[in-house]
């Protein structure tokens, strides 16, 4: 299982069919460079256009439409002592009546210093002159090609994953997505120091990182939605508004797997959903929100066999 | 500051302007005892019909319309040794074409234990022969009279509290309630052993609850919907359908409270909201939906005299 | 048949069990004026605040809970020769990051000519100036006391009617409302001289209007969502948010009608509404959106005995 | 200006950059035969997969990103004499309960009669035995390709158009599209003989169609969202989900129309889309919902000179 680097020469806008960039085996691992969401790379240099531009795609090896791909988030270190937000809360977040006083969404700047573990805004603001807050790395926008040759912007997500801007995407966690062309074609990119749940000022702090992936089949295992993994929970994550909406595609794909993995029936997995299930809010900025279906292992039982 | 004990004689199916069943002091405490949301008591008596009856209501003298009432859960104890649920998840919670498939809505029954603070199905269900639930009470549904003369069904929730079904109104927390008519009017009920977010089979684990309160008023504080707050967090709730509305008033009174009890300009809100914001999800199957908006105290500044 | 005037001395601004204004037969008709939404009369005398003050209520001799309230819309005739608007469109019903540019929300002055049937800006605004529209009166907010001991503010609209600001709701329409305490308790008000779908400024041309209405009972039709019929069409109304919700309401309001008295099979339901439906859009400003169903007369079979 | 004929000999599923199947002069004319949304052609022969499969792309030469592309809709003349539609009322339009009671979504088949102009069920049902429809032809999916290299699944609608199912784009409309490639790439298909508001079966009466357009360009007049125009509307169209966001986007759209075009102020244009504004419904059954705005052009002034 070989450790391979992809270094970037064209990024991408939208999650779609397009030539690889890299083809890897099953179980290989990539180490690549991420550029910013607004395309400003680790010197500050700008190297392509927003929104989100993708590093990849990357061709797995034996990936087919039906299969799951794993991608094992192993490490995300920032490679930029800065990043950048919008300085006021989205029109999207407030009573609508409310915008009316927002003030305009300018950008801040923040810095990062890796070393500390510490991200804070470089200019003053009253009240917020101690806020030093955790370095949190996560995946803004990641995902694969969608079905039937569809080709989505990255600014909005899927089935097949993509700007789901949910601060679960770091590193501890595996997430799967479902395999809709040959070679799966795996993009990623807009990773983010630290973010608050639904990415409600539209931004997290953005900025460059290396990210450390392990890309993995899971052979006929057929998904809706995408599915995440940690040491402690299984999770599922639906994309579309309203939230309600988002709320059915993953509580769905939660139940599916409780019964098809787990061997419950429909009352168990109800049962068990009902009582422990957690919720969590991915983005509610883009044009699909995304929320999370959460489940610790402590409470599932041992997986059936397939 | 003196302990009541509220012995119901009669029951309400709404939160509205009726005649209060106790009159307490600002700072006073309540004991009293609740029946479970079908309206059965400890002993599993049928006392009132459904859906949530209440106790109370609670006039707390010099209460006035502009007033926040203060609800801190001191003590939720269960007086009985079952609960049920509805053993099947809600049909706006999954995909609308897969509704077709669940099985029907049955009751389930549970055993609390409160001695060892567990909670059990009563009936073995393949896969969760093992499941023991932790004890984690909470009151389903509690608030005030609404403004106008207004009275809104327990089956649902709006700016004076009601059905919430959120499973961080338990001990611990103290709930914050806009005041809109003097006495304020407090009514609780509905309380659950335990319940997932979303309260997305109907139910949590419905049972009988003596439950210990301190009622206590925050004079001139004009909340526009309820608040809360526990050892480590501060939190606002909103109530609404879809889940985006809920989420826009939550994040609106979360913005204002962050305004004016700790000077934060709305720059500097967004700021701190954007990057440690945490959405948690009440309910998802009431006519109104609840979400909440959540801070860490550690992230605040010193509040701001008022 | 008696035709009562029902000239009142105090309003409500909600829909509830409150006691009754006047008492009438079955099939009598009330002949009364209404004030404005704003509470202001045919002499411009502010009499009662807002929202929506009503007249009423009006108590049906023999209504019970399980019946209908037929209100046979006979006349609407304006009182005053002027009527206001807000002057900028709702902020939740353009884009929201588009609320930023939105100019205030004043009030505007219109003149209502009854004898030419005629409604036109008082002040001249450029590219208006030759606007004359027809005079076009409709109820905005009317329905009877719902369920439960339940009491709703004026500003919006539930299962009972309320504010739905249709402007289907005129002269030659029967609105049916689904009873639910004895007497049914009759509420009207907020007449607009016109509205276009949605009342989207937040307002019609809002004035005083003597209205005559034909009250009677439809033992025991059960309805869960008020209904509507003219001369050429039936209609069933749901109201909620989001907008799909409310269609959701309406459309099983109308799936149940055809199946009901027009012996239809859940199939042959289907058909009929799947080619020949009609949407129109209530009100999408208040707290409850509302979505009209319709179908024409001309494509139904014959009703069933019932 | 040309008349030319496409005959197509491959289909598309989604609407996205791919290679013209024609190449046409600003101003010509197009006939083309579309199979229907199943890919079945004039002689029941099924010749593509599904969703909606297109005829096109059309480049369209000097179509430029920033212009519009207008098409007229000229005549749309079946070609089969029997179409097909779902026979039950999709999940997502009925309150979610109720879905457990709905009968499986079989098929049903139509008989079209060109000659006679009507539309009507090939098995007798019971109730609708006399039902003759009138033939009301429509396009259910067409547009342009997206913007980003994007590309859309025909089953879902967004900026560029696509799957709207709006039973007003019929002949005697032409439907304005905002190009975001070069060549605008114009795809269509889908066709009804009748639909009623909503899609709400799934379908309407799908079958082939013999279509002819006629395509033009309207340099530099730049769109959020298509437009339509008959010879006495102006109407603008969003497609989002839930049913209220469409309704901002089309809102939106109009109101800049009516600012740029019209030379009304925002509050002019308020006054006037209040008073007279219409909303129709399109599809409530894909992935994005579609809401239309319409205005009489009887209350329009006179355009301004752009």
């Amino acid at each position: 299982m070989a450790t391979h680097r992809l270094v970037p020469t064209t990024w991408h806008n939208v999650l779609g069919t397009v030539p690889p960039a890299l083809t890897v085996a099953d179980g290989d691992s990539v180490v690549t460079e991420t550029i910013d969401a607004g395309g400003d790379d680790k010197h500050g240099v700008a190297r392509w256009p927003g929104p989100n531009p993708m590093n990849g795609p990357i061709f797995v090896t034996g990936a087919e439409p039906g299969d799951a791909l794993a991608v094992e988030i192993i490490r995300m270190t920032p490679i930029r002592e800065n990043g950048w937000t919008r300085a006021v809360l989205a029109a999207n977040v407030v009573d609508p009546e409310r915008v009316r006083d927002l003030p305009p969404r300018d950008r801040a700047d923040w810095i990062i210093d890796g070393a500390a573990g510490t991200v804070r805004l470089k200019e003053p603001v009253a009240g917020l002159e101690h806020l030093v807050l955790p370095l949190a790395p996560m995946i803004g926008c990641f995902g694969v090609a969608p079905s039937l040759g569809q080709a989505f912007s990255t600014a909005t997500s899927a089935e097949n994953g993509g700007n789901m801007d949910y601060r679960g995407f770091g590193p501890g966690t595996t997430a799967y997505f479902p395999v809709s062309v040959p070679g799966a074609l795996f993009f990623l990119g807009d990773c983010h120091a630290i973010q608050g749940d639904g990415e409600i000022a539209g931004t997290g702090v953005e900025t460059a990182m290396e990210v450390e992936l392990r890309l993995s089949l899971r052979k006929g295992l057929k998904l809706g939605w995408p599915r995440g993994e940690t040491e402690d929970t299984i999770f599922t994550v639906g994309n579309a508004r309203p939230l309600d909406q988002a709320l059915q595609h993953a509580t769905t794909e939660m139940f599916d797997w409780l019964m098809a993995d787990y061997g419950l029936s429909a009352v168990a997995a109800s049962h068990l959903l009902g009582q422990v299930v957690r919720y969590e809010v991915g983005n509610v900025f883009d044009p699909a929100y995304t929320m999370v279906c959460k489940v610790e292992k402590r409470w599932l039982p041992r997986p059936v066999a397939r």
